[in-house]
């Protein structure tokens, strides 16, 4: 049952969603169209990803810079499908400095275009290449129909662009972007999902190849996590960018970009959540342990739950709640709410046996520890949480994955508890059209070898055409 | 003598400055007019900034938030002196998602009007007092004529929003933001300044009072490295916001902001920089030192010098030059060019020996020292770095902070050396605006206590019109 200030999980998982990230004081609506405020709890989270994701960028040799928000409106008109792809979603800077702009400017959607010009102003030699270059910053796409964190007019993201001397080279960087992303989603968010490549209809404006990560949702629909673009030469070639290569002639570099945004925050609510609330992985989690004072104790309890709060931090992101103004289940409801991994309570049968009681917020399950036992176990405990709440976002996904071999039952499938839909698929962009247009779900990858990209091929029927088909697609109605 | 690939900095300092932001690959042009691209180098400094302010802001309770880059236009105009103040400067879009706009969006110029809308949404009650928010973003001014770091249309920094239940504690929190300013100025930059309050022309439109720390520049210009706001109830009233207070009146909030900019990065580089480029204290240096390896030297040195820097690197942000293709010469340039604290040198001598050559980029002065008197010494010689860049503009400020008792005198500077000018000012506008007028000079601010915000009363005469006057302001031309 549902806490009376959040609507059930189960019954009504739309309301459910809003409300947690409301009352947990995540985010907020603001009274800009599609735009959210990120309350400070929710920044907290984005603040452990970009520590996370900003060490692995680091470590493997890509800096992070900073280029101009607006984008010149004939920079996006360069590469033709890319323009196709953001222009019905841009916001449009017409006026600055109280004059009417000669050249009207966009808020980036994405900043391929302006990066690049500066790219090609940079290098000369294929000397000057690799460039390994990220940014942290934030991005406008102008959307009809908006969602607290999953789709917003302007949210925040990094955006990493590299571009490389040879495909090869190009492409080891497109997957360590992929592999980057899944270990994040599974060691930080604790959330599984299926690594692949888009269809073409599916893949971004501009690329060759688009890698992603995709994740199911407990509503059936599936989250696409996170995007690793292969580019090919294409921006190159429309900005005329080449370099001197090592034979002499000219060489247009090979381009990659991919990106983790804000997004990824809105996996994390629905992932794990339930009906008390947030459940927060311990790693990604601001708060990973909250020491609770039972109120209307005595002075001694008071000191012990300070002790106590005081060891703790030391070693682990911690609160202090010694309130005594809010009723003991005020304050495990307010703490469930806001998903803290560990919550420690602290009275009077506590401080007598120099115990604590601690709960578990993901199994809610009950454990009294001695206070040196607490210290020396409380690591692990955390540990065991982020695993198990990886363990169970598998488990629900493989139980939630179905192989459809007839499109009779892929319709069954879509029309009852959705989730994902292994299937045969001939490739060819009409049946997916109609397959979309009839059941709602989409391509969401082809499933590969993150360290590869290389997909199993077999051999089957298209689900839809019957015709041949050589690889077994993942579909599902997407957010 | 200037290295030939950039200016002299006593010869041509404006030219010194963009070559050294250009060649040291700090920042570049954009096509965008007015706003800039940090380059990787240029951005690990700001991160390095950021990391120490945001250390500062967190520890004393303030929590990092998002809020959205547009703001509707009616907003802007709901507090009056603040619209005055910022549109003719704004960025407007008029077109969105493919529709022109029923009311158009201003690309934030600072971002006091959306939150406090905000904060007006969240709180009933005193008890939800205080608010602490800061966020870090990019925040755009149209400017007409655009310098890098120092006034570009876009720029990055942090804002600081603070709401209260009393203007006492109002005051504290404006002083506290001082206070971390000063302390990141003199601490991580090592740049002196003098801390006090803006006149009435010069404050931030909707502040009733405006607090800065002013240094002194290398071509006789003040920078204005930051400002800390006390808003009075002046937006609570504009927004009609108003909370139950204690006595269960409507109280109006007691606001203050404060924020420091990438603008910060100017002063860095005018501030220590030389004829040979960049000089940047240990403190905030991306990278603190460089092992570079004599070229053409045998294999046991490169060994060796790989091995300096393995023993360093542990301890400190280091780089290692290896390269083979460049000569001695060239490396020493490159390195002292982005400002490296302190360079060692490791050739054949060095190996035999066991010692390594240390250069001091701040003195050049040349030390031999024994691999492990080396790892003893390397701390406290980069600590002795960063005083000594310190004492060294303290030294350079005061040597040229002058006395003006009689106007003549004061026209007299500011037409020979400049620098900061001490004066007493009636505290008429007018006079104000006629020094400025004829000298170019402004009111830089009153030097203040950054505790309590007092200034020094004397008695003395105004420098221009030779009424009574009870402070000595401090006056210069400002960039």
């Amino acid at each position: 049952m549902a806490k009376k200030y959040i609507a059930s999980k189960t019954e009504n998982f739309s309301d459910w969603y809003t409300d947690v990230i409301l009352k947990a004081e995540l985010a907020d609506y603001s009274p800009v169209k599609g735009c959210m405020v990120i309350r400070p709890y929710g920044y907290a989270i984005w603040e452990e990803i970009q520590k996370y994701l900003d060490k692995l960028i680091k470590d493997s040799g890509v800096d992070n810079a900073y280029f101009p928000i607006f984008i010149p409106e004939s920079y996006l008109n360069k590469e033709k499908e890319h323009v196709a792809g953001f222009s019905p979603e841009t916001a449009v800077v017409t006026f600055a400095g109280g004059e009417e702009l000669k050249e009207k400017m966009v808020v980036r959607p994405t900043s391929e275009t302006i990066m690049y010009e500066m790219y090609k102003r940079w290098t000369q030699s294929y000397r000057d290449l690799p460039i390994l270059i990220n940014q942290w910053n934030n991005v406008v796409r102008w959307e009809k129909r908006t969602h607290l964190f999953l789709r917003t007019s302007e949210f925040l993201w990094q955006e990493g662009h590299c571009a490389h001397g040879t495909y090869e080279e190009s492409m080891e960087r497109v997957f360590w972007a992929l592999g980057a992303y899944v270990d994040t989603y599974q060691n930080l968010l604790a959330l599984y999902g299926i690594a692949g490549v888009k269809s073409e209809s599916e893949k971004f404006a501009g690329a060759d190849k688009t890698f992603t990560y995709e994740m199911l949702m407990p509503d059936g629909k599936a989250l696409q996590g996170c995007t690793s673009h292969d580019l090919g030469q294409n921006f190159a070639k429309a900005f005329g960018w080449t370099v001197t290569g090592k034979d002499g002639n000219p060489l247009y570099p090979w381009q990659n970009s991919w990106g983790l945004s804000t997004r990824s925050i809105g996996g994390l609510i629905m992932g794990h959540g339930n009906d008390d609330g947030l459940t927060l992985p311990p790693n990604v989690a601001p708060k990973q342990v909250v020491v609770v004072l039972i109120p209307g104790t005595s002075e001694s309890v008071y000191k012990y739950s300070k002790e106590v709060y005081s060891a703790v931090s030391e070693k682990f992101r911690s609160e202090w709640d010694p309130r005594e103004n809010e009723t003991a289940g005020f304050k495990f409801n307010k703490w469930e709410l806001k998903g803290v991994p560990v919550r420690i309570e602290v009275g009077e049968k506590e401080e007598q046996g120099k115990t604590v009681t601690v709960v578990r917020r993901d199994t809610s399950e009950k454990i009294s520890f001695g206070f040196d036992e607490l210290m020396a176990k409380l690591g692990s405990l955390l540990d065991e949480i982020q695993e198990n709440l990886l363990k169970a976002h598998k488990k629900f996904t493989v139980e939630n994955t179905h192989e459809a071999s007839s499109y009779e039952e892929f319709k069954k499938i879509m029309g009852g508890p959705r989730g994902f839909i292994n299937a045969f698929w001939c490739e060819n962009p009409e049946c997916e059209a109609r397959i979309k247009g009839e059941t709602k779900a989409t391509t969401r990858c082809l499933p590969v070898d993150t360290t590869t990209g290389e997909a199993k091929e077999e051999k089957g029927k298209c689900v839809y055409c019957g015709d041949n088909a050589v690889h077994r697609w993942l579909f599902a109605q997407a957010y």
